[in-house]
């Protein structure tokens, strides 16, 4: 017999709510949520830990939840009212997974090429950035993405959206400026620095080594410390009226001349 | 003496909403609003013609406006609750120009080197993402931007906003796909489409010559009529699980590619 919620006054949802909104529960239970059939399952495939699935029968029916989740996770039916007030986007799909969180620390990644194409954003500010860096990311196949001085969770639901479940396929990793620096330091990865004030073209460089390749926030650019500890800062030319670019722009154009130098290998 | 306006309901203060809101005001009246003196002298730049400069004084005096508009452009000053009825942003500049639109023709358009680099969006839904590749546009220096099936005008506050003015920087032109892919055909300018179903990976072309790059909506991608129409479709290898990307992020590899075999020259 399946459990059944019907009232949004009832306790775990409250609490899933809460999940939704506040970086601050989701670091403290260890869970977010999940909105979307593909999103859970790229989380499955990204070795995420579903607690509970939460379904709308008349959105989702048992029978894709079966196709959906093989393991034996704990399932719960619940009502319009009570899915409306989970979900956080507008197209409904009718499922929600209860999910544990991972520890994004720089401690327990393992590089698994001999030179690896790590892309590292320091202190993104919005969720849209951060969604569409990830895609870029998942694209090009990119060995490791750092967020350096992380202004949020990575669970936001703003973050999940935006990067089209891409949060869940990239290792990612988290931490200060200055332990990634350390990080990338003691494995002598070279550090490419994307700065306004650079002299270098970004295209004059090689890339089929071990590269790190770092972004900075559109307003205020990289900090001086990412700079200093540079192996080389780098710049995109911009021969228009406008001084700035998109940064996910920026990203993509500097990973994928990064693959282009390496064959897309 | 200059003119002031201090009523929300003054019947030239609501058109000024109306051309705020409606594409249609903006079409049937030739005129669009531009907020901010960093968008309105990028406006100027571009050869825009002001029609009349509303300011708030305390946030935008009379000597920012005499440094900001050196001819006789009408001006009028306006109270607080006038300003923020017409203002689109949260950040209040404290100044807003009354502008003339452009046309943006086919017919008009003159290329002005002789291997034009042609940015062409087909159908773009969201004004962000306009916004964005017209930064991208802006900062390679490409020689025309088309939109191909517009589903918005160009006059859109979200567009300006999200071009940081680059709506003003660029040559734009826009027209239907049959329309542009019979300008490009005449002009002979070799069309590239993004298109996922490609078999030719993007950098394995030569975009030294002339170059037109086609890319379409995340949903739906190109229409067959480009792919049709192409010279040569083109895909940017995806290695990840996702298999779209970012339409702003796809153009500005692109571009960039093409930016980089010309010696950025």
């Amino acid at each position: 017999m399946i459990k059944q919620i019907t009232s949004t006054q009832n306790s775990y949802i409250k609490e899933l709510v809460l999940l939704k909104e506040k970086s601050r529960a989701r670091k403290k239970s260890g869970l977010f949520l999940i909105e979307g059939a593909r999103e859970i399952g790229l989380a499955l495939k990204g070795g995420y830990h579903l607690d509970t699935i939460l379904f709308y029968p008349e959105l989702f029916s048992e029978t894709d939840l079966d196709q959906l989740v093989k393991d034996s996770v704990n399932r719960i039916e619940v009502s319009k009212d009570v899915y409306q007030k989970l979900a956080h986007r507008d197209t409904t799909e009718g499922v929600l997974a209860v999910t544990k969180t991972k520890e994004h620390v720089l401690e327990s990644i393992t590089l698994k090429t001999e030179n690896p194409l790590i892309l590292v954003a320091e202190a993104p500010e919005k969720p849209g950035n951060i969604g569409a860096l990830l895609r870029t990311a998942d694209a090009a196949n990119v060995d490791l993405v750092i967020i350096a001085n992380p202004k949020t969770d990575l669970y936001n639901p703003n973050i999940i959206r935006s990067s089209v479940g891409c949060v869940f396929t990239n290792q990612i990793a988290m931490g200060s400026t200055s332990e990634i620096i350390a990080f990338l330091k003691e494995k002598q990865i070279p550090i490419y620095c994307a700065a306004l004030q650079a002299s270098v073209d970004y295209h004059t460089l090689d890339y089929t080594k071990s590269t790190a390749l770092i972004v900075g926030t559109e307003a205020t650019g990289l900090s001086q410390e990412w700079r200093d500890a540079a192996t080389q800062n780098i710049i995109i030319p911009m021969q228009g009226e406008i001084d700035s670019m998109n940064v996910s722009v920026a990203a993509g154009i500097l990973i994928f001349e990064a693959k282009r130098q390496r064959n897309f290998k």
